[in-house]
């Protein structure tokens, strides 16, 4: 097929992660060793920043700096969180698109994000078609939830899972200090996907990790709930270290972190699932317990990431240009494993775009035990290789030392 | 002076520490290569292991191990936390502790800990004096709240000072990639010192980091947060990023942290500071906030350490053992810090026992602003060098490869 020739736009969108800008610096450096592609700009704030005309023209950026996306976290570009109407509705977007790509000579379009920013993809795909304007439309995937439909993994979990093992194994330690124990229940990211809690396993796996591990995937009992922690705690003398997913509900579909207090105004107070479940076990149990937020840590915390998912994650952004250029629009990259020698190798897939927007996949329920208060070996063998390897910031005075772009807006 | 032979013994006690574990490396290696220490034991929950002849013989330790318990967080002896009464109200632990001395031939006592553990060595050495037993005993001080008195910091700060610096600039990267920003006020650990809260300016120091930090040496006042946040708030688009300490109170003493919701019982809940705050905050502001708590990562993440933190925690549990070796004995091993050719140099001084236990260090008025709601550049030097170098725990599959002790018990 014969290259398209023209500029290049990169736009980041959703919540951060710990890798998006090893995605963003895969599209940016490749895209910049392009000879068809003639010029790369970034936008700010995604989708938002196209429509405003925000460009950083990323030819004027360091080399050194762009390496040091790699392991800088969050999006260095700007992200966002805005829905494209259906151009069929309100086109207003849409016409205002097709100016700027017009105006910009804009034949490539990268968009970072997850099931959200799919849509925009896709939408925009669709549209450019439909005007006949010619323009390659790619979406990078992340998600620190590992949720996206059609993808063996996605770019942002490895990192998220290894410092969420890393971080039980520790406060496993640090619970396991006096001989008196308590009971921890730490809650993890994930609404409706257990991925994240369900790594928690990890540092099970490693003798140093959650007795019970709760996801969303399975109704949550109160009872069953107090019935294991009480058998955990007189075996383990009083130490009990639990995980839950912060979405874990119960059968009625009401979200434990929502069994809240009930304010002296009659307002309901929305507590954590981890700090209501503390509160259910102490009164119930007469033991002392609390609860534990990893917050949002775990979708920035570069300073303990998985190599394998920075390699992963640049790769992605990488194999994005690369497809364009070769002719590919309209898709996806997805990622699907292969073992070669018994070795985990990770491999580039294209997905459709239609197929990928909005979908939702969730931990196998296989995957978890029966009793639906632990996970099973199936998942480490999923997780571990995602894991791999040390990806850490280099640092300046003991201090991580981030990318600092110089973001020239582009005329 | 004569070199005193018998047997030593050692513990652990109070909360734990990232480092705890390097002090007791510094102990148990320089301890196994004296001759006049006939056999190392290592105390199962510090005191209480004493008491109930739970001692561990350190030298079946693989060598490897001991090496390993330097970068392994929280007291692998197991910690304890256990006051001893007054000898002449009440002599029966002392009585049993005389009796476990004579038996093992125990003529070396070192212990690990904070404030409160300083007061158990000191009162032991007291008794054994008084008794005319000859045993020579020396604190080895830990705490992450930096407040021990006389020493220049203390082993264990320095590593959670990095990891707080370090979230607080992840946490900025996050808190700063949407264009409509909002309020975030991070809770630091530091009941009545602000050590670590201020720690937290150290990220600021590089750009990234919180814009206002309020330590417990200040009265609290609400009316001027509130001010401070609007002001803020306007001046960043949006974003702001607040450290506070869990001990902030208000003038009239009351904590932050209480300053909670009164449920349908008529029930006082405790909130964290940071959630109360958020909570005032959006009330007030009608701006979106969220409280977040750093927890107990602070004190157990080895996988962000202080390699000048590690290093000096070795350095006090070496130093306790040569002291003791030489002939000292009722003292606390602390820190001098002394400049040569403008270098940081962290040197061993003796502590009166007597003079550090139940003392209290504050961080000095003059190195927080006029204000009340910053730390100044006196606080960044002095603490800049506390967390320089990177310790990480070495990894296996991608984890932590945490020691792995025998702990055999002593017949």
């Amino acid at each position: 097929m014969e290259k398209l020739r023209g500029a290049a736009i990169f736009g980041q969108s959703g919540g951060p992660t710990s890798v998006i800008n090893s995605s963003a610096a895969g599209v940016i450096i490749t895209a910049l060793g392009q000879d068809c592609i003639t010029k790369v700009y970034g936008a700010e704030h995604g989708i938002k920043g196209v429509l405003n005309e925000r460009f950083f023209d990323m030819s004027l950026e360091d080399p050194k700096e762009l390496e040091l996306l790699k392991v800088t976290p969050s999006s260095a570009l700007g992200s966002v969180r805005y829905k494209l109407a259906d151009s069929d509705v309100d086109d207003t977007d849409y016409k205002r698109l097709l100016e700027v790509f017009k105006k910009y000579d804009i034949r490539y379009f990268f968009y970072n994000g997850g099931n959200d920013s799919m849509d925009t993809c896709n939408k925009v795909s669709k549209y450019m078609k439909k005007v006949g304007y010619d323009c390659r439309v790619i979406g990078v995937p992340k998600t620190i939830d590992n949720d996206l439909f059609g993808t063996d993994h996605c770019p942002g979990f490895g990192s998220a899972a290894k410092f969420i093992a890393t971080s039980l194994m520790e406060m496993y330690q640090d619970a396991h200090v006096y001989d008196n124990g308590r009971i921890t229940i730490v809650e993890i990211m994930g609404r409706n996907a257990g991925w994240l809690t369900a790594s928690s396993v990890l540092a099970s796996a490693k003798g140093m990790g959650p007795d019970l591990i709760y996801l969303p995937e399975v109704p949550f009992d109160e009872a069953k709930f107090l019935e294991d922690l009480e058998r955990v705690h007189k075996a383990n003398k009083g130490s009990v270290l639990v995980a839950v997913s912060e979405g874990i509900r119960y059968a009625d579909g009401t979200y434990v972190a929502e069994n809240g207090i009930i304010d002296s105004f009659g307002h309901k107070q929305l507590g954590g699932a981890a700090a209501n479940l503390a509160r259910i076990a102490q009164e119930k149990l007469g033991t002392k317990a609390r609860g534990v937020e990893l917050n949002i840590l775990q979708r920035c915390a570069a300073h303990c990431g998985s190599k394998a998912d920075v390699d992963e994650a640049y790769m992605a952004g990488e194999a994005a240009v690369l497809k364009a250029v070769e002719g590919y629009t309209d898709y996806c990259i997805g990622f699907e494993r292969s073992h070669e020698n018994g070795e985990y190798k990770c491999n580039i897939k294209l997905i459709s775009l239609t197929d990928i927007a909005n979908a939702e996949k969730k931990v196998p329920r296989e995957w978890i035990n029966d009793e639906g208060n632990f996970v099973k070996d199936e998942f480490v063998d999923y997780a571990m290789p995602l894991i791999a390897g040390d990806s850490r910031t280099p640092t300046e005075d003991g201090l991580p030392r981030f990318a600092r772009l110089k973001k020239v807006l582009a005329d």
